[in-house]
């Protein structure tokens, strides 16, 4: 199997489980909870719950209590989405080609939609209780929702979201320190909550959790200078957004800081130390390893 | 001590304890920090974390994982308050004779402060689990978690703030059913939530948390109809609000339904019910019965 068609393979196998866990639309309350699903079907490359998932392989077992939180990180960075493309945040009409939700709902609707994905994904991962079959997992399970409340909240994704919005809002022309402030914590803090989760549930040492931490910042954070190369680099066809839009916005970037060339040496050695990280664990898995170049490589 | 200087004294026992679970105000996220903990400033009577309390007591014993749970549950009710109040929910411009979050730090703060707020709480709530003495502990948090994520989403709150959203923007006019379903869920289920969660980490049997449940609901809903009640009744002085308010608007209520006379009865039956249960656990806890009473026969 080409290494696309595994990721076409993974990406149905994610799906499936993430599926499973939607809730089902019906009662008062389905406006919202058809919502929930059309902003979750909308659909993305599901790498964060890929992630967590390949992680735990590589720890060398599959954790019976992994699948609600891939269903539940699904939800934490659908539920971002939608709000951040709200008309009072970003204001955008369309994601992925597919019209945002509050276009879809409305407002309000797209506003409880969020709230609800948000809620819905810590009501799911506490379901990873009732899947544990013994006290260790039961407690890797509680130590998982810390490390996943924690990177999603205000020391993490929000607080990221938080700074870039304000950032923009009040015309501050980032420094490096808080450009990079963002990207941990808006881009990489929730890829470092999927790879963490996936190895506290594969029973890995702190050391070990530590070091994933690690690999997946150097992932978010070349994700994120990749994105920046795109955007002047790409064409619009393969990003499906406009190009240079960035620079349209003055707004500013690794890239505007640093230069293009620099930025492709930056994100180069990020991968590079990541990718390394990966191999050092006793069991090797290839796959994630060229899951990881390919998401720091693609070219949208 | 007179009542309201018991109740004076506890809620400032609670204001304390809550106090001490709001996330310090500094780094580049400050204006979210800022704006989450004035949120929570703002006030309210902090009824939900001090029934939570007053539950536990009732068990007769005080766990030491309940604190977390109390600040969790204040962060879940204000969150909903500040998306509630945003210009496209309700568009209110003050909540308790202050400002709301949205007037004082604009609509995408508030929208993150509110997202951040419910993110947190959860952040919050797991701190119980290092705070458990024992696997008994450890296991009621569990326990704990999974019941107030459940009533604060689309099978509780936000189920119901949705139906209230969507019948009223859709001019639906509510039957019987619709308005109960609304009650039970914006309303009662987080009263639900606080009680249970007491009642669950002073380690109540399955039949008694049921029987708080029930209990929790009859609160809920007496404590809605009161407040319909108070729409008619009330001076704007004693209520802060525009007397009236539902009837101008159209609003079916309870009492628009069935009127006053048949309303109020319905209060006392609820209420004299709720106090029963509460009378019928081994231990009495009389400034909880005072507590409901006073709750539910509030003037403002």
């Amino acid at each position: 199997m080409s290494f696309s068609e595994q990721v076409k393979a993974r990406t149905g196998e994610v799906e499936t489980i993430i599926e499973k866990y939607l809730p089902p639309v019906s009662g008062y309350q389905k406006t919202v909870l058809e919502a929930m699903n059309y902003s979750v079907n909308v659909g993305g490359k599901r790498i964060r719950p890929m992630m967590m998932l390949e992680v735990n392989r590589l720890m060398g077992q599959e954790s019976p209590c992994l699948y609600p939180f891939m269903a539940a990180i699904e939800m934490i960075h659908t539920y971002s989405l939608v709000h951040d493309d709200l008309p009072a945040m970003d204001n955008d009409e369309y994601r992925r080609g597919k019209k945002t939700t509050h276009v879809v709902y409305g407002e309000a609707m797209a506003i409880l939609a969020g709230d609800a994905l948000l809620n819905y994904a810590y009501e799911t991962a506490v379901k990873a209780f009732e899947a544990a079959e013994n006290e260790t997992q039961f407690k890797q399970t509680a130590k998982a929702l810390q490390v996943l409340a924690m990177k999603a909240g205000i020391f993490g994704m929000v607080g990221g979201q938080t700074a870039d919005v304000e950032a923009e809002d009040k015309g501050i022309e980032a420094t490096e320190e808080l450009l990079m402030y963002i990207h941990k914590n808006k881009t990489a803090a929730l890829i470092e909550a999927a790879m963490m989760v996936g190895a506290i549930l594969g029973g890995a040492t702190e050391e070990a959790v530590s070091a994933i931490e690690k690999c997946a910042y150097n992932i978010g954070i070349a994700f994120q200078i990749q994105d920046d190369i795109l955007d002047v680099t790409g064409t619009l066809e393969e990003l499906g957004k406009p190009i240079g839009s960035d620079e349209k916005n003055h707004k500013v970037t690794y890239v505007t800081m640093h230069g293009l060339e620099e930025s492709k040496a930056r994100v180069e050695e990020l991968s590079k130390e990541a990718i390394e990280i990966l191999k050092g664990f006793p069991n090797r898995n290839e796959f994630l390893e060229n899951l990881v170049e390919q998401m720091i490589y693609r070219t949208k």
